[in-house]
C-alpha cells in the first residue's frame, strides 16, 4: 500500500492524542452515573468518523446506550466492510491496584495504560485510523460501515433489537472487528471460535436481620457458609461442572481436531510463570488450551457477606451474594444453561435459608470457517505485517454478538484481534503496546485489499 | 432498701442524660480511625464515677486502649465487690440498615435505640447508677471497686497484662459484669456458662493480578471458588466441624445435666418466627439450646472477593478472603483450636492457590457453679425485682475475660445480665428496653446487699 508506514509514522502523536481524548471519557456502561459520559462517548466518535472521512455519521438510539453508525459508500456495485467495535468499557475497580488513573491514560515503557486501552477503544480506534489513510490517499477499495456500540461490557441488551430494525442500513459482506487477543507480540492469530455466556447473580438470605455468632451461632443457618457449600460443590473432583444436563449438548471435538489445535505454540510453564501460580486447574483430560478454548466453565467473579472490614465482628450475616457466570461453547444454548443453573441452584438451596437466582446476561459461542474469502484476506495481512501466517485459534472469551450477527443479519465476522495476553483487559492496569497499535493500523488496510480481490474470484 | 424506687422515678431522665451522652462518644475499638473518640470514652466514665461517689477514678494506660479504674473502699474489713464493664462498641456498619443513627440515641417504643444502648453502655451505666443510690442513701454495704476497659470488643488483648500488674488493687471477692441476657424480659436467668472464641481471617490467592474469566477461565484455579470449597467442607453433613481433632476436648454433658437445661422455657417456633427462618439448622441430635450453649460452633463472619459492585464484571479475581470464628465450649483451649484449624485449613489447601491464616483473637469459655454466695445473692435480687427465681443458663456468647479472671486473679465472675434477645446487638438498631434499664438499677443494690449478709455466714 502506497506510503502506508510513512502515514503512520507523520501522523504518530496526532492519532495517539486523539485516541487518549477518546479514552479519558470514563464510559462505564454498567454504572447509572456514567450515563453522560456515554452520550459524550457517543458524539467523540461520531465526530471522529465524519473528520475521517465518513459520509455520514449518526447517533442512534436504543433502549439502552445508543449505537453510533457511519459509512462511507463509494460504489453501491463494490463490496461493503462493516467494522463493529464498542465505546463501553468494564468498570475500572479496584482503583488502588491502578499504577495511573484509569481514564488518564499514560505511556509506560511503551505501553498505553488506561481502561480501554485494548479492550476496546484502542483496537477499535486502529479501524478509524486505517480508514483515515485509505481515504485520505484515495486507496478505499471498497465500502465501508461502522456500527460502535456501547453496551459490549454487560452483554449488549440493546443490539439485537438495532439490528432487527437496520437490516438494511447494515447489509455487508463481511464484518470486522478487533476486540480479541494474540497468541503473542510475534504469533499472530485469528480467533476462530468464541465462548458463549451466562452471567447470574445469587443471593442467600438466613435471618432477617445480622446476628451476633455467638448468641445465635450454631443453632440457625450462616448464609455465607451455605453459600460456600453450594458453590463448592458446583465443580466435581475432576473439574467437571455438576449443573445437571450441562454438557448435553458440548461440541466434542475429534482427535484430529484436538491435534490441530494443539500445534498452537504454548507452554505452560511459562504461563504459570506469568500468572504467577504454582500449578494449573482445570477440567481433567485437557490441555491449557483446550481448557479456555473448547471447554465450558464455571467461574465466580465476584462474592461478599458479612463484616469485611478491618479487624473482627462476631456477626452470623443475614445475607450473602456472588456473582458466577458460565462460559459456554459451540451448540450450548445460553438461555437453556442459564435455566439449567438456575434450576440446578435452587434445588440444592437448604431449606434454611432462602435463595434467588437472578440472570444478568448472556449470549451464544460462535466458530468461524478459515476457508472464506474474509479469513484469507485477514490471513495476508497479518502475514505481510508480521511476516508470518497467524493461526487459527479458538479463544475462551465470548463476545456474545458475534452469534447474533450471523443470526440476525446472515454477515460472517473475522476476528482480527491485536491484543496481547498481557494487556490486563478488565483488571486493573489495563493497557495495550504502541506496536501492536501502530502494527494494527498497518495491517488492517491490506485487509480490505485482499478481501475485495478474493471477494472477486 | 429504702426508697429505691423513688429515687430511681426522681432521676430517671437525668440518668438518661448521662447514659446518652456517654452514647453519643463513637468508641469503636476496632478502628483506628476512633482512637481520640476511645480517650474521650475514658474521660468520661472516670468524671462520672467520680460524680457517683467514687473516691478515686483514674485512666490507666495499657498497650492499647486504657482501662479505667475507680473505687470507693469503706472499710478494709468489708467484702468487696469488681464491677467489670467495657466502654468499647462494635462498628455500626452496616449503616443504611439504622433506622436513626447509630450514635445518636433516640426512644422509640420503650426503647433505646443506638449502637451501645444495651452492649455495654446501658448495661455497664445500670452499675453506676446503682452505686450512686447506695452512697447517696447510705446504704453501701461493702467496698466496690470497677476496672471498665475499652477492648473487649476486639477480645481485650491489653487486659491479662493488666490484670497481673494490678492483682493487688484489683483484689476482691467477686466480680460483677452485667454484658449478658436474660431468657425474656420475665424470665430472668443469670448465665453460668460462656463459649470460647477463636477468631481467624483467611486469605486465598490464585493468580497475580484479577485476569479476564473468558480467556483464562478454566486454566486457573479462582480463588473465590476454591475458598468456597474449603469452607464448604469445613461443617460436615451433620453439622459437626470436620477439623481434625476439634471435638477432642469438647465436655460431654451427662443426660441430667442436659435435662435440667431442657428445663428452660424455650420455643423452636417462636424463635424462627422471631428470626424470619423456615427451618432451624445446627448439629445433628442437639436442641437449639444446647447447640447455642454446650456445642462448639464455626461461622463465616464475612467473606469478600473479586467484583462486587452493581451489575456485571466477568473477572476471574486475583484474591479472596474471609472472616472465620469459632466457639468454643468448657475445655477447649483457644489458642490450640486456632493451631488445629490453621492447620486443617492449609492442609486442605490446593496447590493451585497460595493460602495464609491470620489468627485476630481468642478467649477461653467459661462455667460458673450455682451454689456460691454470690450466685445465691444474685438469684435473691432478681427474684426481688422479677418475682421469680432466674433460671441458670449457659449462653452462647464469650466474654473471654470471664475465665481470664478466675485464671489471673483467682476471681469467679457473676453474670448479672439484663440484655434481651432481641436488644439486636452487634447488629443495625440495637436496643434496650427502659424497662430493663431500670428494672436493672433497681436489682443490683438487693445483690450488694445479699452478697455481703452470705458473705458473713
Amino acid at each position: 500500500m502506497k506510503d502506508l508506514k510513512k502515514h503512520i509514522e507523520t501522523n504518530e502523536d496526532r492519532l495517539l492524542d486523539e485516541l487518549f481524548e477518546f479514552i479519558r471519557i470514563p464510559s462505564v456502561s454498567s454504572k447509572e452515573a456514567h450515563k453522560a459520559d456515554m452520550y459524550k462517548a457517543t458524539e467523540w466518535v461520531k465526530e471522529n468518523l465524519l473528520k475521517k472521512g465518513a459520509d455520514k455519521a449518526e447517533v442512534c438510539e436504543t433502549q439502552g446506550h445508543p449505537v453510533v453508525y457511519g459509512e462511507k459508500i463509494i460504489d453501491p456495485g463494490l463490496p461493503t466492510v462493516l467494522i463493529y467495535g464498542h465505546y463501553d468499557v468494564q468498570p475500572p475497580e479496584p482503583l488502588e491496584l491502578w499504577k495511573s488513573p484509569p481514564f488518564e491514560p499514560e505511556i509506560r515503557d511503551g505501553r498505553i495504560y488506561a481502561r480501554g486501552a485494548d479492550d476496546d477503544k484502542g483496537q477499535m480506534f486502529m479501524h478509524f485510523a486505517a480508514f483515515e489513510y485509505l481515504v485520505e490517499t484515495g486507496q478505499l477499495p471498497c465500502n465501508v460501515k461502522f456500527m460502535i456500540e456501547g453496551e459490549e461490557e454487560i452483554g449488549s441488551p440493546s443490539l439485537g433489537q438495532f439490528l432487527k430494525d437496520n437490516r438494511e442500513k447494515l447489509a455487508a459482506d463481511v464484518i470486522l472487528v478487533s476486540d480479541t487477543s494474540m497468541l503473542g507480540a510475534e504469533t499472530p492469530s485469528i480467533t476462530t471460535g468464541l465462548r458463549g455466556l451466562s452471567f447470574c447473580e445469587v443471593h442467600v438470605t438466613g435471618p432477617n436481620r445480622d446476628l451476633h455468632s455467638g448468641l445465635f451461632g450454631g443453632a440457625v443457618a450462616n448464609p455465607v457458609n451455605v453459600l460456600c457449600e453450594m458453590i463448592g460443590s458446583l465443580i466435581d473432583e475432576n473439574g467437571r461442572i455438576a449443573v445437571k444436563g450441562f454438557y448435553d449438548d458440548v461440541e466434542e471435538l475429534s482427535p484430529e481436531e484436538r491435534e490441530e489445535m494443539g500445534r498452537a505454540p504454548f507452554d505452560d510453564e511459562k504461563y504459570k510463570e506469568a500468572l504467577g501460580v504454582e500449578e494449573l486447574a482445570g477440567e481433567k483430560g485437557y490441555t491449557t488450551l483446550e481448557r479456555t478454548g473448547i471447554r465450558p466453565t464455571l467461574d465466580v467473579n465476584g462474592i461478599w457477606g458479612g463484616y469485611t472490614g478491618e479487624g473482627a465482628k462476631t456477626v452470623l450475616p443475614s445475607e450473602a451474594h456472588a456473582k458466577i457466570s458460565m462460559r459456554l461453547v459451540p451448540h450450548q444454548k445460553s438461555e437453556k444453561i442459564t435455566q439449567l443453573f438456575k434450576d440446578h441452584f435452587l434445588s440444592i438451596a437448604p431449606k434454611t435459608v432462602k435463595v434467588t437466582v437472578d440472570f444478568l446476561h448472556g449470549g451464544e459461542g460462535y466458530v468461524s470457517p478459515t476457508d472464506t474469502p474474509a479469513y484469507q484476506a485477514a490471513s495476508k495481512a497479518y502475514e505481510k505485517t508480521y511476516g508470518i501466517k497467524p493461526i487459527p485459534y479458538r479463544s475462551g472469551g465470548s463476545i456474545p454478538i458475534i452469534s447474533l450477527f450471523e443470526h440476525t443479519l446472515g454477515i460472517k465476522t473475522i476476528l482480527m484481534g491485536f491484543g496481547l495476553e498481557s494487556d490486563a483487559i478488565h483488571s486493573p492496569n489495563e493497557n495495550y503496546p504502541l506496536s501492536q497499535f501502530f502494527r494494527g493500523i498497518e495491517t488492517i488496510p491490506y485487509f480490505y485489499r485482499h478481501f475485495v480481490e478474493l471477494h472477486r474470484k
